[in-house]
């Protein structure tokens, strides 16, 4: 890219490393991060350093912050007897975003995975079993719906069970909105299983 | 988004400003980002502010670049009797990309358009008279063709032809690789002008 200044060759370099901004999104982005008010660019730039520099673990829910406890773990107003236990801070996300969910999180910053060597010591299980010592009336488990995800649910309702805490995990189906002949097999099949009565 | 704590949410809402992102690609990068080497961090950081703030206009052809005069107006290599007129930075890369272009630039930032209110006298056109009181053999008009282009383009060429200098515009026809049918009628009547003998 010599056709464009060093600083801004660098720039673009630097962008498209990003995930999903490819090269021109990347030149895209550079041309408009150097027309955008330099106040507002400094501001950017001063979050970035500052939140990589000061994001850590919640000391209970293990979710990616930048304070010693999370928003939702300091809160007064969610039920800490009832645990979600996630995958990654983004499904916690993906969670909080329906606005009905009134429990606390755990986050396993992973899942189990013969496959990538990752066993249960790689997540944060005996995290969740150290909570679990206190008074919690139920464990939620919404990892993901892939090999993993089951691998990692059914590792820990084993692990729950003989607590006497009440286990359960999120329902496979059809995805509203969802038209039946563009959904799987499986799915179908779960659906099925899983139906209700009217 | 107050179930990220307040830097993780700042950070997303400042990059959802930017174009061709939304809430949850900003999502996204703000976990990618937080999961990236610090030192990357700092330094994607520091690129940002310094490039914003050294940004500046060529002395000469008025391109986006960091330093007094832009690497294709220093280079000795180009033939800097040839000058390509064209409207952003953007459309610059875009030619230079093609490798095959050996002139010189010269950047309008913008195009004359009535409905905007842009006139003649915003974009660089006194810039490029200027340059051409030196020894210049052709002015390529590389506007877009659009509306603004072609107005700015017609306007260019009434005043470099009293000059003698040759003026010539980028032709207009159908892309490369393009299926006729999926083409515009304009493109398509275009192309049948500007047909060349095989």
């Amino acid at each position: 890219m010599d056709y464009f200044s060093e600083g801004i060759s660098q720039l673009i370099e630097q962008l498209q490393v990003l995930p999903g901004i490819g090269a021109k999104s990347a030149q895209r982005l550079a041309f408009h991060i150097i027309s955008m008010p330099e106040e507002k660019v400094d501001r950017l730039s001063d979050t970035l350093k500052s939140v990589r520099k000061n994001i850590r673990y919640c000391s209970e829910c293990f979710t990616l912050t930048d304070s010693e406890k999370c928003p939702i773990c300091s809160s007064a107003k969610r039920n800490h007897r009832m645990i979600m236990v996630v995958e990654t801070s983004r499904d916690l996300a993906a969670y909080e975003k329906t606005g009905k969910y009134e429990g606390v999180y755990h986050v396993l910053n992973g899942a189990i995975s013969p496959m990538l060597g990752i066993g249960p010591g790689d997540i944060r299980l005996k995290e969740l079993m150290r909570r679990l010592e206190g008074d919690v009336e139920e464990v939620i488990i919404a990892t993901n719906s892939t090999l993993e995800g089951e691998t990692t649910a059914m590792y820990i309702s084993r692990l729950v069970k003989p607590t006497g805490i009440r286990v359960t995990r999120i329902a496979n189906g059809v995805p509203v909105g969802g038209d039946l002949e563009n959904i799987d097999e499986v799915t179908l099949l779960r659906a099925l299983e899983g139906r209700t009565v009217l």
